[in-house]
């Protein structure tokens, strides 16, 4: 694989950050510069190896660079891609992070419709709990899906470009539109990470929050995980995707409608083959069997 | 600790299997005793050593027994103590492994009224997603909570030894009252299992159900893991904590309410400062600062 040379990575936290040291685990880079909101954030990272240049604008960051990486969240790509398309070069490539796509292609068409030919979205799913420069590590990728949604204007040596960064971080490709990326992920992601920050909130309302978190156990500290989770990336996702998320919200609430109907009928052959359909997919699932 | 010489464990698996080793691990019984349904598990259980020998019915087993463990899905509690309690020696202790108290007790009272002065109810607070005699393990419940809601009746020496018991398993023992307990696990235990079946159920059912456990990843895994615990075990515990239950959903689809409507409006901060709040009561939860 021919090195990348010169890269940016907008935003080295956990996805920015192990993206670049993946490439630079391979040795595929020359050079990883690094941009973002945060000097100490950026300088975390460049101590801890993620990043060996920390620009303070796109004109010094973007100079001889040959691919961007956008790994903020979504609700900064509109106004990152605006800043970035005075400077952007004509053959350099970009890509992206984000956990939704619709609104960030969007963002593309109103800022980088020169270079619309160049810009290849992308989502790693590759999630975790943590975040920040001290998370990220090269093999974060590996063996995990890569969704890319390519637009119709793309030029077929940039996907195939795109397409080799992201291979070199170990993840496994996929295509989709981005319209089905968002439903699809609405429902295994965007639902649960909802659901859990709702439990934890619930709770810790409540007069005897100690007491109850005091008897949590191990299925709560699970079924919670993902509610210590980056509020702002979470916050910008829901809002991006809302039609989707709450479209899936409300099938959700009514799957809990027909639960409560049964519970209140105290039905316990119907809860029981409800659970053991649920448990059985779910162990379908884990051994493989829905493998796309 | 003084030996427990002849125990009976009814209901074999994950708990009494688990209650078994660590006595047996501890060289605190002579012999135990398993009771259960079915055969192959009784059998299963005596080759993994769990168990020394199988007793056909209750007569046989209670034959100079110091301590019953009931750990049988707390459906099945009534029942059993129903049919035990003939064969029960006035001097035999019975504890139990009930995941709900207040049924368990009035099973107590209608069929072991006679004994109850040493019928000590107990739960530890240690599940997982495995069940059946081969997932028990000697240090299962070492360092995890276990609840003893002992009854106004209970001899002060019975709850004493039974105490002793739960010690040699290794839990740390909390006393609530059987409504105080039901009620707290109804929130940190049953409704998130009841929220995990329903994810996976509601998924399960879509036309795309495959594509849809094709891109679900670590984060959907974690939220659902404990919907792959016991059906029937679950089945129990909802029927018989049904009015809590429901109590503990209605508050939750009231969170969800309001959250629709924070997410109907796109009202970015709200969302995030929810998120964060949750985040921040988990993380000092998982820092220890809600130890009771």
């Amino acid at each position: 694989m021919k090195s990348f040379g010169r890269i940016v990575v907008c935003g080295v936290g956990l996805i920015g950050g192990s993206f670049a040291l993946a490439l630079k685990a391979r040795g595929l880079v020359r050079e990883v510069v690094g941009l973002g909101r945060r000097m100490s954030t950026l300088e975390e990272a460049k101590s801890l190896g993620v990043i060996d240049t920390i620009a303070t604008g796109w004109a010094e960051a973007l100079e001889g660079a040959e691919l961007v990486l956008l790994a903020m969240p979504v609700g900064q790509m509109d106004e990152t891609m605006r800043a970035m398309a005075p400077h952007l070069a004509p053959g350099t490539l970009v890509t992206d992070a984000g956990s939704t796509k619709r609104d960030v292609i969007e963002g593309i068409y109103a800022h980088l419709s020169e270079h619309v030919a160049n810009v290849v979205p992308a989502h790693p799913i590759a999630g975790a709990e943590k975040s920040g420069p001290s998370a990220a590590r090269a093999e974060l990728c590996a063996g995990r899906k890569v969704v890319l949604t390519p637009l119709p204007e793309n030029d077929a040596d940039a996907i195939e470009r795109v397409r080799e960064a992201w291979l070199a971080t170990g993840g496994v490709l996929y295509e989709m539109s981005p319209a089905e990326h968002d439903r699809v992920f609405a429902t295994v992601s965007h639902l649960p990470h909802l659901l859990a920050y709702a439990l934890v909130h619930d709770v810790a309302q409540r007069e005897n929050a100690g007491q109850l978190f005091g008897y949590a156990a191990s299925g709560f500290r699970d079924f919670t995980r993902i509610a210590s989770s980056h509020p702002e990336m979470w916050r910008d996702i829901c809002v991006a995707n809302r039609h989707a998320l709450l479209g899936e919200l409300d099938a959700y609430l009514a799957e809990l409608a027909g639960i409560k109907a049964l519970l209140e009928e105290g039905d316990g052959p119907a809860l029981e083959s409800l659970f053991k359909e649920a448990r059985d997919k779910r162990d379908a699932w884990l051994a493989g069997q829905y493998n796309i």
